[in-house]
């Protein structure tokens, strides 16, 4: 038993075999085997899977929901529940919590690292300034999670630009959207559909160079704005798009 | 286009013809000559205006909303939609997300530009310690803005107070209301018409003097009590009542 | 009156009748000898008291509502309100904003200091790192304010237990419900009844000795987790399960 006494003594490398990994934007990774029966009744969860992967992050939404997208794209697992804090450690935004479902602890286990791998590289286009924060992803084609969480369509290109404060996400989304025929999948705002995030998100599909044409649009356009804010941002990793 | 490897090079002087102006308080000022119409059809606007005009700040509501009520007050525009975002980086309160309509882009732009003039002189009225912040505005006569968002009669004095952590503002209210014969229009709680902010705030109408006087003495109290917890509140600009 | 243009010479040891006191994780105690009629109104609380206690603070919830608890059943006053802002001061979770009724003042006034004694107390199981927090609170016998906020059997031994980031949480409850029989009374997300803040929360009740072991189990798990996230968590006071 850890003594609380002792806090500083704790050690870092966690040995527990819940614990799979963290990574940058305050991300850890968990898995539980199989969850206690009553605990899974009252998580009201739609399918009843033996083995949960869990990811979880302090700041940072698309970039995960991207990053998890590829790992059910490429293991026997399914998107379960995907669920937006308020949070961001002080900035404007949200963080994220994401149940992963499989039927063997092996599949979600290595779903959750997976989902590590590539939060760590799409973390590279969230830019964080000391005025606000923008993020961006892209996918060539959707899969469950984006599916879930915006209604992407399954197969198709996929697009997302956030902007804080939220005038900074609306002009972004007027002119990414003014650059390339895209369509609008989803809107949201402090009131519509956010936890009451400083943030106006726009998600879009259509052609892949019609998305993509429309985020770098959106992610010029909305560095500009944020710069003009007096500080310059920075992202934890290396922009990828 | 911006080059995202070197992120220092963005210039702090926007040159965006969408671009208006920044303020205090994390303040931008946008406008939008034509919204792109896939990109209005989801905005889910009662009014159909041609132009918008956009004020957000990570930090303060009812000064900006004073604010922008003085700029549709001198301006051909109108309000068409207020968002209060929980934010303030870090602290208890909300953000904004204003919209303004107009039927053209120089109508909006100079709302925007009065707002942005005006929440640097209303913002001396948000006073935020270590522990809190107290946030108090006053109107004479009270527009379409101030009507919008707390349901202030047009035309008639309007007050607010607003006190965080929420104790503090029930208790500054209590003595507001009993030291003047005002009537309440508005009160708002942590689960109560509120982003989930940490205040209670109080919003008034009655005779000129009586709501003044509720103002300044929810201020009195507010920051004798603010300050027994601790730290000494600072203001943005200037009070100015 | 306070001049506004002298903010550093307000005193900290407030004189104010409504004053009670301050603790830590900036928490205040106030009381409302009688409050104006038309702001109770507006207030929709269900039961008419003449006097209010009200305790409120900017992080924290479990513990200051067991601190609460303990304070109404040694006095004449009863919970009507308890609300829980998402703050925390940048972190992942709660404030807490929460009112006693009595009959007169001298009761709501001392349930008052009897709340901010055990807060300080109770605050020994909160724990906060830079990545996130946990919170701990223990009953032997939960009174009328835990009832209140978790549905605890009134007389019933109650365990708490809160993580951040939210998959923390899951996988500590898990493993506490699975080392102990005892019974789930709330499982909250930021989906699920939190003001979305970024936590996953078990409330249990049954056994004294098995809802004891139950939060010793989440905490022992949870330290652990929080940990591996990079950094060493603090207590404000001392722990004191």
């Amino acid at each position: 038993m850890i003594n609380v006494n002792e806090l500083t003594k704790i050690p870092m490398d966690c040995t527990l075999s819940e614990f799979v990994g963290t990574t940058v934007l305050d991300t850890i990774g968990l898995v539980i085997p199989g969850v206690e029966p009553s605990l899974l009744a009252q998580m009201h969860l739609d399918k009843p899977y033996k083995s949960l992967g869990i990811l979880s992050s302090r700041t940072g939404a698309a970039g995960q929901i991207n990053a998890v997208d590829e790992a059910v794209k490429s293991t026997n697992t399914e998107v379960i529940s995907i669920q937006l804090p308020r949070d961001t450690k002080g900035w404007g935004g949200h963080g994220n919590f994401i149940i992963i479902g499989g039927e063997n602890v092996s599949d979600v286990r290595r779903a959750v690292e997976i989902s590590l791998e590539f939060t760590a590289k799409y973390a590279g286009e969230l830019y964080i300034s000391e005025a606000g924060h923008l993020e961006f992803t892209y996918s060539a084609s959707a899969d469950q999670a984006l599916s879930f969480a915006f209604g992407a369509p399954l197969g198709k290109p996929f697009g997302f630009f956030c902007g804080s404060p939220a005038a900074i996400g609306l002009v972004m989304a007027d002119l990414a959207v003014k650059s390339s025929p895209v369509e609008i999948i989803r809107y949201m705002t402090p009131d519509i559909g956010t936890s009451h995030s400083n943030e106006v998100i726009v998600a879009v599909t259509g052609e892949a160079s019609a998305v993509k044409n429309a985020v770098l649009t959106a992610r010029d356009i909305g560095l500009q704005l944020l710069v003009s804010m007096g500080s310059c941002p920075e992202t934890p990793t290396q922009p990828y798009l």
